[in-house]
């Protein structure tokens, strides 16, 4: 057996404790934000993918917001979030989210920097009053390096199948590197809060970042996700306090 | 020309200013939410209708939420009413609004002392993002007499244009009168913040107190409305600080 | 006592007769489509005002949609519409409606003269639907002369309180009145079917066409509004052989 | 080289040509409705799930209702699904569809016979009035035999991962076999018109099923999808004249 094998093996065996998880949250009545952050091709919708397979179509919700539009953009910034947070029993899983404004915004341009300073208060603020209402937040930051992120956007380009996840921003993941990196830094500095810490995931290795990040999910869940095993902590750690492991 | 006349040709030269200053904040894009709080019977309906008659129908939003169902109550407290806000130009009016929460849901029962005391805390923190956001935000409320209550809501049971009008709660507003005294108190100590302060505006004597709620709304809202006079500061002043005002 | 208060007697009486019918289709379940449409100053909104003044909030909804975005012309033509269709017990008043496309689209060069065409067509079809579903669905044409109407048009601009009545399409309502008057006959004509007739009301005369108006909508919906008094058939007439009743 | 790599192999080559069929559907701004029916366990799902695999998610679609309330079932019967209808580039897929009214509704008796009747007559004109709006409908009927049937829900309830997959409807499929036959048989004669006919693909056979299903879709989508090759046709085939292929 290789190690392919291995990967689908762990992997199922995770999948079925989600599936026992999820029927326990639905039983409690219990809701959950899972936020996935990451730049482009950090592994996003491969591990949301891999999380979602079994789950309840009921009780869980995908959402990848497309770009604001004009009215959008002149309403409160978390107005479009917050019809999609979770009732009673329900998942919610941001491909993307009210992060936009600590990331993709400033760097590309499209907030003010007064926006984004805004952002940055308020952020821990809205999470606060969800956590106080009883809402499990789980926020994770999926960290890939230079060098990958750089082969993954040559991959997609030639790859007949990916042809919508490429996008016209990809070429300036690359060239805003180092934006996109102090950008990064300041949203973990400044939002990580007890209420709705930030969970750091080195995804350079595709299958072994899904696996821990099934982990670390179902640990913070609880219920009968408690029974995982933990995560690797050269691979799943926390924001604060990280010892330096960021890629950069 | 008699008092009735009077009140008319006031009312109308009001909603003329109105109607301007609506125009001027459309023309800046301004965002406004007014927020009518009050007993049942303290003219809650009737000012509004005065306010808006001639305003803009597709800028301006009375919201008049049904009683939640199981699925709402299952969600962020908030989440009801976040949908409703104003995007530019636009003024929303609450008919009742979160601050349900702080009144008949504590005094009838409807909510625990848990969540009772967690929105107290929670109104001031969501009030101010909003404010940060830049929406301007105007709490009224609207303060009724016991005696004037009980002869309202009389009559209205009399009056088969007012059917619609009638509800089964009718009763306790007299008989948990103190119950909801406490509550208002409370609601006004606690959620009256530099950010969006409480305005409570005496209503037992109806169509001067619409004139004055229209005034205070004008000068608030600013602009051409900053021309209205002055409301009287017998009818309409701060909560804080109110010099023992209130009704009880 | 004079006119005025006749009239006021009157529409009061009409207004206690249709709470009442109003409480007995909520009662029953049933539900009610009235569509008002008309050109420019014909009289829909004050017809609507006094309509619905004391009827139950909740159970009435009065919709006035804005100008359709681009994504909502890349829909089906209907679709903007069926959201709000009504309910058990509900009546929706539509001030003007899906028959734009019978109307100001082909005059003002909004659609194509196929779509035009293909309305013509959809229209009854989509009707008859939602009448074999059990929906009561009433069609008021409000017929205006030319003259009243330029007077109406021309007292709008100098009134300050109906600043936000006035409309760029305004002055095209009499210099394309022909192109309206040809759009409205073949409207009449070929949208007329049993399952939803339509009938014409003339409004020069305000007042009287609001109090035929509500007799006609009340003995149309039945229950206790088949005691109103007919109106009058010089006033409201069906659409189908009506004698060549309708201003040119 | 097995069986499996065959499939898998051909599957990606459909799936690469769906991703540029579809992006001939966004260019040309081209709207689709797939209808998805059939027993339970016919493949509904897992056709839908590689069919979709790789399309844009954006532009795509998935609806699968729950259950309707009693809100809902006092409107409109198509009024759920009308806000769900593509705009223009959209590919919507219902994992059933309206066409419950022809099956589960009145096997189980969650529908009146009159209301079954009114849906057969209804589904045809409001399907019409969607093409001619321009919209392609491609409505397929996935058959399963009984046996196989019968061995798939058993094979679910032993699965951890089919967990939520398996319904308190599941026993009632083989139980009421014939009702659902035909009910079946009734909704393939009475519904299929040259608007929108049915197709009919069996699914005993899964990726057989599966690849025949896309390849169809394709052809009919038509632009790059045309160079498909064409599905088997005792695997897929119209429903008019199907001669006797249907399982029983």
């Amino acid at each position: 057996m290789g190690k392919s094998d291995d990967y689908d093996d762990a992997l199922e065996r995770l999948q079925v404790l989600m599936v026992e998880t999820q029927a326990w949250t639905i039983d409690k009545g219990r809701r959950t934000v899972i936020v996935f952050e990451g730049r482009d091709s950090a592994g996003k919708d491969g591990a949301i993918k891999r999380l979602t397979e079994y789950m309840s179509p009921r009780q869980t919700r995908v959402v990848a917001l497309p770009k604001p539009s004009d009215h959008d953009l002149s309403q409160w910034y978390f107005q479009r979030y917050t019809p999609l947070l979770p009732a009673a029993g329900e998942t919610v899983l941001f491909n993307r989210s009210w992060y936009n404004r600590a990331g993709v915004e400033p760097v590309m341009g499209f907030c003010t920097p007064e926006q984004h300073e805004q952002f940055l208060k308020d952020a821990p603020r809205f999470e606060h009053m969800l956590a106080d209402d009883g809402i499990v937040l789980i926020k994770l930051w999926l960290d890939i390096s230079k060098k990958e992120q750089a082969e993954r956007l040559a991959a997609r380009v030639e790859d007949p199948l990916k042809r919508f996840k490429v996008s016209s921003l990809d070429a300036e993941a690359q060239a805003r590197w180092d934006a996109y990196t102090e950008a990064r830094d300041r949203m973990l500095a400044e939002t990580d809060h007890r209420y709705a810490p930030w969970t750091v995931v080195a995804t350079d290795r595709k299958k072994q970042a899904r696996l821990n990040i099934i982990r670390h999910i179902l640990r913070t869940i609880g219920g009968p996700g408690a029974k995982a095993e933990a995560p690797d902590p050269d691979v799943v750690f926390p924001a604060a306090g990280n010892g330096g492991k960021l890629f950069r």
